[in-house]
Formats: C-alpha cells, sequence, structure tokens
C-alpha cells in the first residue's frame, strides 16, 4: 500500500470524489474526533452524499448535544457492501480506530487526516497538518475548499471540536488559525455559550462530591511548588463516585498560586496506585512519568505503582524533588 | 459639554494628535479595564507619547503579570499640569471613574471609548461599540489605525483584556470579530497558555479549601433544576477564607448537571445574607434578584436579604420555584 503525503486541495479532491464514505472514529472518542466527523457528514449528507461514522465505542453522553450523534453511527460490524472511501479523522495511527479496523477494508482507498505530529501516515493517501489545534480546522478547509453548505448544525460540530482539543483556546497550541476557522463558526451559526455550558460546565454531584473530598487532601510541599492529593478507593466510596470522575481533578492541585507541579494518587481497585502529574511551564512531568514505567508529554502524564499509597507518594514526591 | 458619538476614524484621529494623554480605569478594574489600558499606553508610549493609567482602585494581584501594570499607574491625587486628552476605556458613565474623577478635568477634552449598551456616552466624544465582546477589540482597532507599533507585550495585555471579558471566549458576547482579534494578538505575540495560566488556573489555598467546604453543602431541589450552597461565617473561618474567595463558586451550583438556577448563600459580616443567582438558560435571575432590591443580567445576579440564613433560603427558594 502505498503512502502519500497530500494536500488541502488533493484530500479536498478525494472527498469530493466519492459518493459513499466511512468515516472512523478512534477509540475512546473525544471532542475533535466526534465533533469533526460529525460536522463532516452532516454537510457531505446535505450535499446529497451517503456518509457514515464508525468507531469501536459509543459516543459520551456529553457530547450528546450534537447533531447526528446518534443518527450517522454505525456499528462496524453492520457495516456492508462496498465503499468509496474510508476516511481517518483525528486517528494518530490506524492502531487508534480499535476493533473496528475490519471495516476499514469496506473502503476502496483510505485518506488519513489529523494533526499529531506522531501521525505515522498509515493510510494511502494523507492529508497531515502538525499546525492545527484541531482536526476540525482541517475538516472545515475542506468542507470549504469542496464548496459544501455548512449549516448551523455543521459549525456546531466542528466549533466543539476546536474548543475540546484546545481546551477551550488556552493551550498554546491554539493558533491564529483556529482562531480565524472558530470567527467563521459563529458567523455561520455556533453559539459559544452552549458549547462552553455542555462541555465544560456540566458537572455529575458524584464528581462534585469527590472534587470536595479530594480537595480535603490537598497538601503542599515544604518548597511550595508541589500540591498534591490523595484518592483512596475509601474516599471514592464515601463520593458516590467513579473512577471515571477523578479526570481532571489533578488540574486542581497544579492550580495553586506558586504550584508547578500537581500531583493525583488514586488508589485502583488491585491496590495498586495511579499517578496523574500536571506541571505548570518548566518541569517536563512526561520524563518523571517515564521512570515508573508511564508515559505522556512534559505538561501532563501519568504512571502506576504497584505498591501501597505511602510508598508510591514517598518515590514519586522523591523523584519530583530531584528534578526541582 | 457637546456629547459626540464618533466613529473608529474620528476617536483614533484623537489619539494619534494628542501627544499627553491621561487614561482612566474604572473603580474595582477587571481584566478588560487593566488589559486595554495597559496594551494602548504600551503601544503609545512607543510611538513617543506621554502616556499614564490613572484609578481609585489598585491592580488585582492576578494582574501582575502583565507589563507596565506598576510603572505606567499614576494615583489620581499626584497628577498634574494639562493634558491633551482624558480618555476612559471600559467605563459605562462617569461615576466608574470614582474618586479620581477631578483628574479628568486635566485633560483638555475628553474621549470615551466603550463597549457597553447602557453607556452614557458621558464625554465629549464617544466611540461606542456594542458588538464588541471587550474594550481591548476597540484598542487594538485603534492602535490599527494609527499604525502604532504592537509588540508581544502589548498584544499580551489586549488578549488579557479579550480573554477576561468573554470568560475565555465562552460567553456569547464573543463574536467573530473578537476571535479575529485574538488571532492577530497571537500572531503578535500572546501566549493563550499563559494567560490561561495566569488567569483561570491559579488559586489560593484558602479559595480551595472554601470551595472544598461549600460543595458539601450543596443541595438540590425535589426537581433537579436548582442546586444551592450555603456559606456561614464560620464555614469561612474554618477555610481561613475571605469574602472574595466565595467569587465564582456559585458557578459549581449551576454546573450540576440539569440544573438551571445555582444560588450560592453566603451569611454577611452583619449576619444578613448576600445571595447570588446563575441560571444556564431560561430562568431571567436578574428579575428575581430585583424583587428583593438586587439586581443584575438575565443569567448572574445578585441581592442581599437581611434576614436569617433559614429565611433567606426559603424566601429565594420560593421566588424561584414560582418562575420554574
Amino acid at each position: 500500500m502505498s503512502k502519500l503525503r497530500v494536500d488541502l486541495q488533493a484530500a479536498s479532491r478525494m472527498i469530493a470524489g466519492a459518493q459513499r464514505i466511512l468515516f472512523f472514529m478512534h477509540v475512546q472518542p473525544d471532542g475533535d474526533s466526534i465533533g469533526s466527523t460529525l460536522g463532516m457528514i452532516r454537510a457531505l449528507r446535505q450535499m446529497g452524499k451517503e456518509a457514515i461514522m464508525v468507531g469501536a465505542d459509543p459516543i459520551p453522553p456529553v457530547f450528546h448535544f450534537l447533531p447526528g450523534w446518534d443518527e450517522y453511527c454505525v456499528p462496524w460490524q453492520e457495516v456492508e457492501g462496498e465503499w468509496d472511501l474510508s476516511c481517518f479523522l483525528d486517528c494518530g495511527d490506524l492502531e487508534r480506530v480499535g476493533p473496528a479496523l475490519p471495516a476499514v477494508r469496506r473502503g476502496r482507498t483510505t485518506l488519513n487526516v489529523d494533526h499529531h505530529a506522531t501521525n505515522t501516515a498509515f493510510a494511502e493517501y494523507n492529508y497531515l497538518d502538525f499546525s492545527a489545534a484541531a482536526v476540525g480546522e482541517l475538516a472545515y478547509r475542506i468542507l470549504r475548499e469542496i464548496g459544501a453548505p455548512i449549516d448551523a448544525g455543521t459549525a456546531l460540530c466542528l466549533y466543539t471540536s476546536l474548543v475540546t482539543d484546545t481546551g477551550g483556546f488556552r493551550y498554546d497550541s491554539t493558533g491564529p488559525g483556529t482562531h480565524r476557522v472558530a470567527a467563521d463558526l459563529i458567523e455561520l451559526g455556533a453559539r459559544p455559550y452552549d458549547v462552553a455550558q455542555a462541555v465544560f460546565e456540566t458537572e455529575s454531584l458524584s464528581r462534585l462530591a469527590l472534587l470536595s473530598r479530594a480537595l480535603q487532601t490537598l497538601q503542599l510541599d515544604e518548597t511550595g511548588r508541589v500540591a498534591w492529593m490523595v484518592v483512596t478507593r475509601k474516599l471514592l466510596a464515601e463520593a458516590g463516585a467513579t473512577d471515571h470522575d477523578v479526570e481532571g481533578v489533578v488540574n486542581y492541585a497544579r492550580s495553586v498560586a506558586g504550584v508547578e507541579v500537581g500531583i493525583l494518587f488514586k488508589e485502583t481497585e488491585d491496590g495498586g496506585v495511579r499517578v496523574n502529574l500536571r506541571s505548570r511551564r518548566t518541569v517536563d512531568v512526561g520524563a518523571i512519568a517515564q521512570r515508573f514505567g508511564g508515559g505522556g508529554h512534559a505538561r501532563a502524564a501519568g504512571c502506576t505503582l504497584n505498591v501501597p499509597m505511602e510508598d508510591a507518594v514517598a518515590q514519586v514526591m522523591a523523584a519530583v524533588k530531584v528534578v526541582l
């Protein structure tokens, strides 16, 4: 299989020339995967094309405000017949398609549209732009290029992709291009407040109960540059919370004024400790996580230690102190 | 005093034609007042003009990452001599200048640059654009119009004005123009991550302690559409928190999935109750607050009741239920 890098125009011609297109989401799909795919499908359907989204995992409830999330989705096992194109949005490599992989072969050719610098250019044709903060930007460019209609629903989907993959235009990946596409999408009908309410300002009671209890465990080291929280199974049970509710709570540790590294230690079901690390500016927490067999980026990383909580805290804190 | 509405070009000519300019911040200055003023002064000084900022209140520490916050500020009592222009940014009326009012007369003429629809056009010349989400947008347009240099420091100040007055591009006031200016400012050197960290992701320990305790008081009414928290003086003392730390905590009540109205009841120092109300989409909490002698907007309002906590909760909840 030849692996060609193609530009916007060539990728757009492939989409324009196809009548039946399969779009693949990645496993555990996020706002960029879902928003860019839904937006693309909605616009292409309005052009008279046949397009469906295929993914191994369901769309999380937080994205059920997006039009088409239920209608466009087809379980990969039910994809039949021959399709003109299998298109991947926001998939860094083919493994990201997960169990849905067998359905990829239903497409006569493959097109990979992505912004991850680590993308393996795994498809026959690959439109990659590492400067884009979200694939929604690339999907928007393609739709513009082929003259697709972009109604308020499509704008909402694409705008959601931008918002979620930039943490609300907060990450440094947010470039001028991101904002200019956001401007266009608002003109086309996307409502910033609606998206922010749905995506950032909707919490479960169990998550708030967990947050309250986790904050009670907040501690600072003697330098004031490291803050950490400890979430035990007992604490989770008392809050009526699940492991899922813990996501993002580590950011509260990092948010303390003067703190460079925020850490959340969570007891796992089998008695180990999952460690989430966040840094503000200078410390490479990815490197720290790697020392414990984990991984991630400079500003966000994680690892799992199969030791009691006390030992996990001591070991990770020691490693952080060496770096500070 | 004639009160003229002027357009961008006329306002820009006034700024360009003045050599010595006084800029007035409003009392309790926010990110828009501070960011737009600092950005304007920095650029004008780089053009060789003399420009200072005058305000009745100090710049809050959260904005001390902005260049010039200490250097450009002059106490209003120390403003001397004759200035070409007294310029107001983000002041809806002249009263917003507060105690600094006497210094206004130091300017030979006055220019009012604002985006509030309620602006009273109080100056001799008034450049008002109600479609702008932040005065930073208008300041940017003026600087571009007069060909002022906009370096990374100026871009940072103006970008901060946009970010703070739109809640991070989340309010519906965020228009296409806001995003297009943000795009330009990032190209000119503003760093989204730095601003977000400073403005949105820096908390005091006392505030987090308060948040933890306030969340413990979170309750939902039987419909699940109203959520409220109760912050007593005892709770504040236990958290080591001040009244200032309570700001924004009410948003956690509104954030509960399914909730339309979030309320925070805070016992005041004199034994009354300050009530903060937020709504998500349909309820006009401004009207509810008005019934108790308070005020605000449809989505955010407040009032004070001089009754014991229990009665305040009962009265406000009854009023909310009527509306729901």
